[in-house]
């Protein structure tokens, strides 16, 4: 569905000096194979600065893990603490708080990093330079939530099954004014906000902020977890593959071979600009997602056969699950899907048209202008050191029987397939037009509607945050 | 209603060689006396920086006004031009860009400058920079005058009697999203909000931004005229007294003694602090207000009555019109407020409880956390320069007679008197405690409500722009 249009490049390219730290072969590997995820328990607040891949914001990658030798005696205090029970929304933000997709955040935000992000998108960091931070990563409680906490100065945050996960120290309280949120956020309060109703018309009128410690970190034993590298895994499989550029491409649908098309492109301009092994970071969205998108399973399994089918090089590609959950917000939301993957070592960003959009809930119009993610996203504070691709909307050249960059002096050879085209067809069972997607991949997203029509009469499934 | 809690100081106090310059005597005053108005044609984007007084933002302060060598040439241009007639408050916005306060903007926002706005409250200068901005600076235009504006560069701004006003240049014609501009700039997007329902509901769906350049200077003829100083003479003004410390007091009420005292107070501090001759800018907003709000010309009365009863002292007290819209967009807002006075030479910045906060206009309660205007002022980027000066709310001291410090340890001995009750009295011809406000300024008070009672049955006017 996408061509990139052009590079914006806010650094040079590499002089072959620079590359020579990569060429040593990389000798501490902790993470052996791509896609396997390490369980041995991770250190807490460690620091990690490659001598080559972008620095995490804040100088340092914040891991939120309480070590082995503290553990027993974290437990322990955290059984006399009061408890807040976590929804499964809740669940994935201390997951990617824990592994410092949000770094240098420490914790749910305490006032004060909330109005920045509401008012500024932004958090000045002591130092007074500013890091992005565009969507709050905040925890609602209600009254008798705020009642039981009482005069403590931390609390336990326990699952549903209220097993401890993490400990939140040093709290602060403050209002949970959910209107000037939304309004802040998604620059709309209508009605129909996938996130808000989800997660924030019935949550509470309180937020509470602090440090957390992280006792047992996040799974959801759902086959999927190997696929859940963290940014401190990520950058050291960037470094052991050598890679000199990491460019980001984050999704939430199945791939086509118009993203193909794009991020095969992008890698040979990034090799013309002088990058020796530029590596795709193929980041599909792991948290919770609107009813009508398709499940991150199926998405994960069209992705696999994506990658089987050669259409995207293995060699040069490490598919990761983005624990985030979605929230819709389109400029402001495009702004913490960049941030996170600068956490992760991206230092190439590609984004597309109407980045984290969806219709207006209301009328008939998308909500947010196609362009205005792209422009918000190059102008963001605390972002100059990512280069932003843009891409322009790509299409089927039926000249060709392939995806093709959209020549407009020849536009009636080119067919536009929307998603919802999309899965019309393959709601029907129909196949697209030879190119459209390679073939084990369409079969996964019929399969996907298969089952939706054998479970449900068709019906899509309520959401489930994966 | 004010007692200043504590002085933030971003600054050390100055030493005395950094004096040196002020010890002069201002030589080249073009404002001989306070309160007059140069009516002398002003030149374009004059230059000006003060050796003493904090530089405005982006360096140098922008005015826009075009030289008289160039007007008729100019007149000629507009004449050929696409015409739009502007509203009154469009107006005071041309009134308030042709004389710095937005500095850097040089005319009404493009799309770059209205995003950077809406999203991070702030834009980024060509050497990266940052400078405050945090409310739209915006023109509406509708389809019609879309289509009439059509491929031209250009378009002449004109008054309700036809009469060119400004220029507008290099234009850029986009999408006026008011609901996205209302929810990111007032954190609600509920009916009732004062401004909206003024300015933007009924305002076309294109805004049109540019490189203004004023013609003919905006002028209301309302005797208040001589009271508006532009920050260039503002700055002549200071510089004229010597003042070494400048703190700014924006309000859009009478002022009563606990106000005064506040004043009073702040300058002890500051003459505390090393500062020689501290100046306070009291700066009434003079633009579109709401209805129930006293209107500028009795507001201006009564600041004249309580100079006059040597409540300030006029030694060390400008008293000028700040020619800004009113938006009632509270911790929005007022980082505009603060920004505006850096442009006129302020430093020290007086913000109190809920500025800029108005009830919310559905629910019962206030649309902004009282504590949030100081708290986001404080973190805003842009403003760092700038030195907050907080102050808690000051109530009537019942044992002395008289607007004090409001001391918890002794709560019953004082009184509260809120805007509703003080016109409640005024209205009622009721005397408020002796020591509440100088008699002179209350006469004016009661004068204002009674011309309202014979004018009108006691309702209040429809808003009208000053």
């Amino acid at each position: 569905m996408a061509s990139m249009a052009s590079l914006h490049l806010k650094t040079t390219a590499p002089q072959p000096h620079s590359f020579s730290n990569l060429q040593k072969p990389y000798s501490s590997a902790t993470l052996s194979l791509p896609f396997s995820r390490r369980t041995a328990p991770l250190t807490r607040s460690t620091t990690r600065i490659s001598a080559s891949l972008i620095d995490p914001d804040g100088g340092k990658l914040v891991e939120l893990f309480v070590g082995e030798s503290e553990r027993e005696s974290k437990l322990k205090q955290a059984s006399e603490l009061p408890r807040i029970t976590l929804s499964k929304i809740d669940l994935q933000w201390v997951h990617v708080l824990s592994e410092g997709w949000a770094s240098p955040l420490k914790g749910f935000m305490r006032e004060s990093e909330f109005l920045q992000t509401l008012h500024f998108n932004s958090l000045r960091l002591e130092n007074g330079s500013l890091v992005n931070m565009s969507l709050p990563i905040v925890l609602a409680i209600d009254d008798a939530q705020k009642n039981r906490v009482g005069s403590s100065d931390s609390v336990a945050l326990v699952d549903d099954r209220d097993d401890v996960v993490a400990v939140l120290s040093s709290i602060e309280i403050y209002k949970h004014n959910k209107e000037e949120r939304i309004a802040r956020s998604w620059g709309t309060t209508a009605p129909g906000l996938p996130y808000v109703e989800e997660a924030i018309t019935n949550a509470g009128n309180w937020l509470i902020g602090g440090d957390l410690e992280v006792l047992n970190p996040v799974r959801y034993n759902d086959g999927l977890d190997r696929f859940r590298l963290s940014p401190a895994q990520l950058r050291d499989e960037f470094e052991r593959r050598n890679a000199d550029a990491v460019f980001a491409f984050q999704l939430r649908n199945p791939v086509h071979n118009g993203h193909a098309l794009l991020m095969t492109d992008t890698r040979r301009r990034l090799l013309e600009m002088g990058y020796k092994n530029p590596v795709l970071l193929l980041h599909p969205l792991g948290g919770y997602t609107k009813a009508d998108d398709v499940p991150l399973s199926w998405r994960m399994k069209q992705h696999e056969k994506v990658l089987e089918d050669g259409v995207l090089d293995p060699e040069t590609t490490v598919v990761s699950i983005f624990p985030s959950p979605m929230h819709y917000a389109g400029p402001t939301e495009v702004q913490w899907h960049a941030k996170a993957r600068i956490n992760a070592g991206a230092n190439f960003y590609i984004v597309g048209r109407d980045p984290a959009g969806m219709s207006h809930p209301l009328e008939k119009r998308d909500l947010y202008d196609a362009d205005h993610g792209k422009k918000v996203l190059s102008m963001a504070p605390g972002l100059e050191r990512l280069n932003i691709l843009p891409f322009k909307v790509a299409a089927y050249d039926k000249t060709q029987n392939k995806m093709a960059f959209f020549d407009p002096s020849r536009a009636q050879d080119f067919l536009f397939i929307s998603g919802t085209k999309m899965r019309t067809l393959a709601k029907n069972k129909e196949s697209p037009p030879d190119g459209f997607m390679c073939p084990g991949g369409w079969e996964v997203l019929v399969e996907y509607y298969d089952s939706l029509a054998l479970s449900d009469n068709g019906r899509v499934p309520e959401p489930i945050p994966a």
